[in-house]
């Protein structure tokens, strides 16, 4: 699982590299499909994450406002913020975990922090698909999806 | 990595399903980003499963054609004959393969098996999310890509 965390940050933060030659008004554009626009898409995957992150730590969700973070500089600062937690979670995990229950303020139910890890995964590889359409109607080239080529597994 | 299997096969069969409130020649229009077509992206999240599952196994390149799959039965008829043979292999799947080495004939360079199963796994997703895109540009309501509320992980 740690892989495709660190696969999804290292496709973000060249996400973030790539969008930099866009307009304000093109990243604020809003799009068919997912949450709207492509800094919102971004802004969305960092917040998501980081939620579901302090739920499975058992804490209150700090739940940002995209009014506040409306440049690709604030939103990207905003993933570097969380990260480092993020890591040491993912770094602590533990399989005993897996079936432990999660509740989310944001919704109703009671999950499993082994389907959160994996709905983060698959949540943000889902997002960067939609990316990746958006970039092609605007003429820019999508930050490559491709897992392999990535030396994400070195053997230790 | 079983569960985001199953999760990827989940909602394929959705989206096989969904899509057939579409015309043919919806199916087969030429959309910017991903491969081209929803036809063509179906098609080519079935192939590249079953190429890189057989190439794993040492086994030559089926290579099918999307000339001779040009329907959405066909091409979901060609998902469900590879399936079990998929089934199988992840069903038996040993940590001590993850650095397996694996070589494909279609691309150069030596990737390990455990890149490889994270690699489709991102691969569907991310093709995924286009689909859902095009799906919203036709007033089609996407598959929902939500790994929870999908009862994937029920305790033994």
């Amino acid at each position: 699982m740690k892989h495709l965390f660190e696969y999804n940050w290292q496709v973000r933060d060249e996400w973030f590299e790539r969008c930099r030659t866009l307009s304000h008004e093109v990243l604020l554009q809003e799009r068919q499909g997912g949450v709207g626009s492509i800094l919102e898409t971004l802004f969305h995957i960092v917040d998501v994450e980081y939620s579901w992150i302090r739920a499975m730590k058992g804490l209150p969700d700090l739940a940002p406002h995209f009014e506040d973070y409306k440049s690709l500089e604030q939103v990207k600062a905003l993933s570097e913020n969380y990260r480092q937690d993020i890591i040491a979670m993912i770094d602590a995990w533990d399989n005993e975990w897996t079936y432990k229950p999660v509740q989310a303020s944001w919704m109703e139910g009671t999950f499993y922090c082994g389907e959160v890890i994996r709905h983060l995964i698959a949540h943000e590889i889902h997002h960067v698909g939609q990316l990746s359409v958006w970039a092609r109607e605007l003429g820019l080239e999508p930050v490559s999806a491709s897992f392999i080529e990535r030396d994400l597994m070195q053997k230790d």
